[in-house]
This record gives structure tokens, sequence and C-alpha cells, in this order.
């Protein structure tokens, strides 16, 4: 992708702006982005994402900040856009080793707070609540929060000045004329900074697919009102997002108008219910939360249920409502379930399995068209483009897909082909007024697996072995010799794990003791002493054995115990 | 689901036909359905399922027949409806213990006898190739063939007959007006069949949520014909479904009519198209196929190449081009790859993931609007049902949610809700002119994985130590003891696999050596020598300790080698 250079000697003599995307950006999650001017760095978000099929095992991914480790000192403050797992998740993980000061919004930094104290670094870790319109100092950068909309609330974009100009990044957002809570997106500000010039915007590019304009969140609001109007006989079971706070309230608006008492389940949706109340971001009438235990006190339609699992996790409540697992909560006839949600790319068959399992139970299920999306669609992202007139387009947040069709749209808008820059994680592109190129220079990136406590110690050499052992299982054989007079001492033992039913599996298992016992006493008679050596011998035969019998490749595991030794 | 009996004495006293569905009704694949009328048996449909998440390492998944096999010396034929393998898969794993003759259309017996070869039972099984209109005597039964519209050649619907009444089974089927191969669904025929009295209908629900019409296959082949116009200077990829012959024929119209040449890529596309070849179910030009080998013979705007790949499958062709890894064809600038096909639940991910890949080569992909679907949306369900007039409906081919939302329509047509059955597998329907009822009575129903040479040796337990294993791996420690004087010979040996990678775990599986010598010396010393509980001994500690050091669980498996036994 790298391209020519196009500037003349001004560009060169004057310093430049380096943008360096640590990830995000082959990928929806992990975002985490570098601004590097001179002797000043700042990183906007620490995003994780969610392990992928082929990483067994693992809980969660974050970004390989090795770049950053070697330039710690010039880390000068990392500016959180808001408070999803994809932009915050990673800071556990990685804030202790960064040391740098952290900004957030109110909500946002609630977030966090939580996060940190499970980590035990609340104490540790430097902290600044940001308001709106706020300009935070950070090295040769300054930073100015502005308010966007989004699926949560509190969303900022940022305008990153540093002497080379000013970058808009505008995290992930929608332009929501009536939010729910707060004010709209502040397109004054974001025309104001355009006015004023603007060197390079980094928009969401989510939905740079779709066309037209993203509808408010209201509309989901007026949806729900039809909905309980239309289930006035029914027990009502609402899904979602955990952190949509927004949609919580509405939903919470709906069942205060029509008399409904209301029960949160699942653990992230009370998180972060408790914490958006704290900080009056969500209102909730005197007397409409009532705990689980109370729902029997109540006629089934007077009450509504808000659950997490809206994306069919497997452990989350709605599933478990849905298999008959739900200590509390059972579904039957007489309740409404709606899914206020839109399933996440990979989760299709998760949540069609849950509808499924929800209609067999006899409930009703409407999963449609009772959600919006959180990022702006194309034509609001023309709008931004159009208020911020940027010299250089770097589409951000989205899969490879998504950031071409923005880089689309960008020249479709009047921005010359060699002024939209589509980036890979890793590359270095630099900037000034005079121009822009992707440097030569590579920084390392990469996914960093966390497993229970171990942070990086699971690598490819482990994740082949799970995807191995998940497809055929282990066959362990074992054997005590006597190296000294090349005897084998008893009788070798063979165990499996996840290759056949041992027990009736006998046959198979006595004729791998047999061969086993033969090849070894033929190896050892043969004069071979070798510990590796042996075990390969015995590995290559069985392997052998085990296929022609079977037309499985087990991982075969064979251990040479020396009496002697 | 079972109903009150609402009918009179006339039912009682008129021998039932049995409807006993055996699979496919759970979830869209492994279609099997029994018919029984007194001491006749006949089966429509043998099909196989993929294996689904949780079901690690399995190749394949096939009905549990049991049934059947316990009454195998009334089961008078097998009728198959057409060559997908949801409806032909288990064929050559149960075909050789049923031993009862098979029918089908000729390309649906042209591919399940290339199945039958690979295994060895061409030989072996009794077949006939069915006309349409032709009418086969099994038993008690008389079945007739009707030719329908579906994604494959030759499909059928079945007219089932015995003194209880008449039954049409559509199979999978769409109403296509202008077919691109042979002739449109024969309506005149259900019409007729209809007129004479139907006791049930058993259609396809697949797109039963989907309103209006489902389009022409022809309609695929105008928007082959514009899209082959708009990339002239282009090299054009078309990957589609292997089985789809009537889809591969417009692709070859359309590549004949600009003059380019085609390549067909992917073994069992290839594999099919040779068959339907054979049989004339397709009309290639002269001069119009290439091998690969001639492709750089060519410029590259006069070729086309079709492949399999289309579901982002990682082994087909498609993935293999996508990800540089195909040996013969390198995709890059130039390139169109046109997805002619429609994500099927679960594969989404995969899929974005292939379309990604193909952007990042620098090809243009196109992947909407290039694609028809192959089953009735509800307006054509309507169709069948106002010419069939059933009686009864039993709705089938599709999800839970799927068949509801058939149930819903037949009630709009006028069918009484007690005469709509949602049926699952293994449960009886009995019916009769004088009503129709779910009987007590259930048949053992199961899903049989087959893994390798397996069928069936896997089960819950070797697929649960699966799972285990591939989330947390496996630490075995080992250790040699003299039983009689109560010492631990040498060191104990710890090994693991998928758990952590070994060479940088020094320290801790140094510790877990330790912890085994000490655990076994003082469980010897305290005069245990049952080797079980000595094992048992060593797994918890090790269990614990583990957890207690990386919080994570794998397998541990404790090994006691007795140097006297």
């Amino acid at each position: 992708m790298s391209k020519k250079k196009h500037h003349n000697g001004q560009w060169e003599e004057t310093p430049k702006l380096q943008i360096i995307p640590l990830g995000g950006l082959e990928k929806i999650g992990m975002n985490i982005t570098a601004f590097r001017y001179e002797d000043s760095i700042i990183v906007v978000d620490l995003g994780m994402s969610f392990p992928t099929d082929d990483m067994l095992g693992v809980d969660l991914v974050i970004p390989d900040i090795t770049y950053l480790l070697e330039n710690k000192e010039l880390v000068r403050g990392i500016f959180i856009t808001h408070g999803h797992e994809d932009h915050i998740g990673a800071i556990p993980y990685i804030i202790g080793q960064l040391g740098a000061p952290l900004y957030a919004t109110r909500l946002t930094m609630g977030i966090i707070e939580h996060k940190l104290e499970e980590h035990l670094l609340l104490e540790s870790t430097e902290r600044h609540v940001v308001q709106f319109g706020d300009r935070i100092g950070a090295g040769a950068f300054s930073v100015e929060y502005i308010r966007t909309n989004h699926s949560i609330v509190d969303a900022a974009a940022l305008a990153i000045t540093s002497p080379a100009g000013t970058v808009v990044h505008t995290g992930d957002f929608k332009v929501d004329y009536t939010p729910v809570f707060g004010d709209p997106i502040d397109l004054q500000r974001f025309a104001q900074i355009g006015k004023e010039g603007v060197l390079a915007l980094l928009c969401d590019s989510t939905n740079a697919e779709r066309p037209g304009f993203t509808a408010s969140e209201k509309t989901v609001g007026h949806t729900f009102d039809q909905l309980f109007q239309e289930c006035l006989d029914k027990r009502i079971i609402v899904a979602t997002f955990a952190s949509n706070v927004d949609r919580v309230q509405q939903i919470i608006n709906s069942a205060s108008k029509f008399g409904r008492k209301v029960v949160v389940e699942g653990r992230s949706m009370i998180n972060i219910i408790t914490i958006a109340q704290e900080l009056g971001c969500i209102r909730i009438p005197d007397n409409t939360i009532i705990d689980v235990e109370q729902l029997k006190n109540y006629p089934e339609n007077k009450t509504v249920i808000i659950t997490t699992g809206s994306q069919g996790e497997n452990m989350a409540a709605l599933s478990r409502m849905a298999t008959g697992q739900h200590r509390k909560i059972t579904i039957g006839q007489g309740d409404t379930v709606i899914l206020s949600s839109h399933p996440i790319p990979g989760n299709e068959k998760a949540v069609m399995s849950v509808i499924n399992d929800l209609l067999l139970k006899g409930a009703d299920v409407i999963s449609q068209d009772v959600h919006v999306s959180g990022h702006a669609c194309q034509e609001d992202i023309k709008l931004i483009y159009t208020l911020v007139q940027p010299q250089f387009a770097v589409p951000v947040h989205g899969e490879y897909k998504h950031l071409i069709a923005q880089g689309k749209l960008a020249t479709e808008l009047g921005i010359p082909k060699k002024n939209v820059f589509i980036l890979r994680s890793g590359e270095v592109l630099e900037l000034n007024r005079f121009g822009a190129q992707i440097s030569q220079d590579h920084v390392t990136v990469g996914e960093v697996l966390v497993d229970g406590k171990g942070v990086g110690d699971v690598g490819n050499a482990v994740l082949r072995d799970r995807q191995h052992l998940s497809e055929s299982g282990i066959v362990i054989a074992c054997a005590v010799v006597d190296k000294e007079t090349g005897e084998l001492i008893g009788e070798p033992e063979i165990e499996s794990r996840g290759f056949v039913y041992m027990r009736e599996a006998n046959e198979l298992i006595d004729d791998c003791r047999d061969l086993v016992r033969e090849e070894l006493a033929h190896a050892l008679d043969k004069g071979i002493r070798d510990t590796n050596k042996l075990r390969g011998i015995l590995r290559d035969e069985l392997a052998g054995f085990l296929w022609r019998r079977t037309e499985r490749r087990p991982i075969i595991l064979s251990m040479i115990m020396d009496v002697r030794a």
C-alpha cells in the first residue's frame, strides 16, 4: 500500500505527525492507535478483542504494545473514546506497564474504574474524568473531547492537535438528533474545527457499506411502546446489550407507562446499570425495579425482565432461560421475548438456536426491527466529512471491506484518491500539511492471548496442540525399562482422552499394548537405549497402527520410564 | 404437543397411516422420514448433517435407524427426493444394513452411485432410476414421483398412497416457471392429486418466514450477463455451490457469449459437473472448458474460473485462492470475484473473512444479488397448499421457527389449527380420513457421529474430553513405584500438550514434579498401595496446584507404573 512521494521540499523540511494503528484495522475489536509528534506519543483507546474460533481456550486478546514500551517515557496520555470492551478491555492488562495518565468521560471512566478495581489497580492508576469541550495538554499534543452519540452514553470524538495540524478521530459514533440521554452529537464543534482546518479525519467505518442514515435510538422507544400495547396479557422479556444504557432506559420507560415492574438479569448488565445510575446516566422511577425473587408476587403481565444474552451467548441469562437452565425464571406460553439487538457476524447461528428453544417452550419471539445501529451509515459519514473537510482520509474501525467502502465515499466527496489511506496495523502514516505517506518503517504489532492468569504464554504451538486434541484426542503409551539390562519391566500402559470410549475399545487398546511391548522389546534387543529414540519409535508405530485401524490421527505421547534413573 | 382425541368411532376402527420423522425436524439437515401402514414401511430420504460446533473432530452425522432395523423385514423401499447431502449423505452408512431397494431420479441416482462406488457398495445395492410420473409399488404403498424445481436438477415431490389416503411430500422445492434445465414444477399434477383428495401435505418450510415469491433461477443468468458486460477487462472468478448444476450452466452460458474459456476448480464441483454432463443435465459448448494449467495461454479477461468455497469453507478452492495458498491460481488486481450464493446460517463470519482476504489482494468482490433461493417463499407455499388442499398439514424441512411459520400459513389458508401438526423427530403421527393424532408411542431417534472409520464410537464422554482438551489441554504425570517396598523409583515425569509452552514453563513443570514426588512419597508412607487411590490423590493435588498457579483447569492424567507388576 506504500505510495509514491508526491510532495515537495517543504514536506521534507517540516516535522511530521505519525499515526500508528497498533490494532483494530484487520477486524472489529482491539482498537488502539498511537499518535506521535517528535518526542510526544499519545494513545487513543486500549481495546481487547474476543478470541477467534481457532484460539481455543483463550479468554480474550489484547494488543502487543512493544512499540509503546520501547518508547515508554514519551507516552504522555491515554485517551479513551467510550466504554465498550473493544476500546477499554485491555486497560487492566496494559495500564500498569505504561504508567501514563488515563482520560475518559464520566460513564466511560465509571466502567473503567470497575475493571481496575477488580484487578486491584484502582489506586495505582492516574485517572482524569473529562468534560466535553475540555482540552487536555499532553506533550506536543492537545486533545479536545467532542460529544458524539453511540450505543453507549458519553461517547466522544477527539480533536488531536499538534504542530503538524489537527486530526479528528470520531471514535465509534452515530448522528442522533434526538438521543435518549444527553445532547445530540456536537455538529457545530465539528464544523468549527473543520473551518479552522483539519489535516486528517479518522472516521468509523462499521456501516460504511450501508446507504442512508442511522435511525435515532428514540425510534426503538416507540417500538417498545407499541409492543407493550400489543402484549397487555403477556409477560415481556427483553434481551439487549448489557452496555446499552439508553436501550434499558427506554424499556424501563415503557414498563413504567404500562405499570409493569422490572427485573434486571445478567451480571454484566446489573454492573453497568448500577454504575450508570450512580452517575445519573439513567433515570429509574421509584418502585420500578424489583428483585427476581419478587417476580412471583406480581401478575405475569405486570412484569418485564431485561436480560443479557441477545447474542445467543451460551452462559448468558437468556440462553439459560431458553434451555430451562435458569434457576429463577421459567419461560412458557404467555411469554413474549423481544430480542432488541442484531446478531454480530458470527453469532447468527447461536441467536437462531436460542430463538428455536424459546419457541419450543411456547413463547412468542420478536426479533426483527426492535433495534437500531450505534454506527453512522453512509449519509451520516458524508455529513461528518463535509463538516470537517479533512485534507486526508484515514478510515478506521471496521473490517477491510468497510474501510474500503469508506475510502470510496471519501473520494466521492472530492478527496483525491492519493489522500485516502487504508492502513494496516503496524504501518506508520507520516503527514503534515504538505503531504502524507506511509513510512517504510513498521512497528511491532500483534495479538497477545490471555488464558486464565497467563498473558502471552499461550502461543501457536499450544494452540496447534489444542486444535489437534480437539479433533482427535490423545493416546498415551507408558512403559518401564531397565536400560542397563535392556529389559522391559512389567506391562506397558495405554491411556487415552478424547480418542475413543475406552471401555468399548478393549480390543483396540489391547492391540496397542501388544504393539508397544513388541516394538519396544525389538528396539531394546537391537541395543537402542536413547530415550528420545525409543519414544520416537513407539510414537511412529502407534500412529501408523491407529490410522490403519481407525483413520484418525490422535496426538501420540510415549513415555519411557527408566527404572535405574 | 400431543393433542386430544377429537374423532369418532370410525377413526378407531379404520387402519391408520403412521408418519414417523426419524430426523430433520430440529434443525436443517439429516432428513429421513418413515411412513408405515400396517406391515409396510417406506423411507423417504437418508440424509446426513454436518457436525455442530460442539461435535469436535466429528466428520458427519447420520440418523439413528434403530426403528428401521427393528422392523427391517417391513421396509419395502427407500425413496430419495433429490441429490443434496442432507437427503442422501447417510446412504453409504445405512443402505447395507437395510437392504431395501433404492429409488431416485436420474441425476440424483448418478450422485448416489458415485458415493456407493467410493464405499464399494455399488454392486450390492439394488437401485432403480425413476422417471417423473412413474408410480412404484412398495407393499401397501404406491409412490409417484412428481417433478419440482430446486437448486439441483431432477428434484422430486412424492405422492405416497396407502389405503389410508394419499400424502404429498414436497421434498425441497421452489416454483420456477422458467427453469434453466428441464420443465417447470408439475403444478397440474399437484392439482390433479389434490382434486382426488389428499390426506396430508408435508411441505418444505425453509423459507416459510419470507414473504412473496422465490425468483426464477434464470434471473441469475441475466445478472451474470450484466456483470460479464461490466467486467470486460477483468478475469472473472465465480464461487457457487458445487451441486448447483443450473448455476454452473448459466455461468458457462455467459462465458460462452463473451468468448471466455472456463476452468472448473474444486473436487466436489468437478465430480458433479462430470456426472451431470454424462447424464445430459448440463450442456457445455465444445472448446469452452480448459484445464487450469492452460489458463496462462489465454488473456486474463478471456477466462472465467468457477469454483467451490462460496460458504468460506477453509479448505475449499476459493479460500485457498484468497489466502494465497492455491498452487495454481493467484488472485490480484484485475480480478472480479463473484460470490453467487448466500451464507448458510453459521457461515457468515467465514464468508466475510474470505471477502476481506480477496479485497486485501486487490480483487473486486461482488456478493450481493447474484443468487436466488432454491426454496419456496410464502406465496409459493400458499400455491401448493391451494392446489393440494390437504386435510392435514405437517410442515417439514426447517428449524422449529420455520415449521411454526408454515403452520401459521396453513391456518391462514383455512386449515383448522387442530389439523396442523408440528412434529418432532421420533414422534408418531397416526392419521386416516377420520382424524389424526400424535401417538403416545415414541420411536428411538438420535444422531450417530461418524469420525474416520468409526461410526458411533464417538459419544458424549469422548466429546466432553475433546471440549475440555481444546480449552485447557492435558497434563500427564507418570511415576514408577515399588509397591512391595512402598518406594518411589526414580524421578516422576511431567508432560503436557495444549496447556502451556513447556520450554518456557520450566519452573512450573519442576514444581509439578516436586509436588508429585512429595505427595506420592507421603501417600506411600501412609501405606496406601491401591493404584486408583494413588492416581486420584495425584490428580486432585495437581489440579489444585495448577489452578492456583495458572487459573486453568487442564485434564490431569496420572499414571502409576508398578515395577513389580
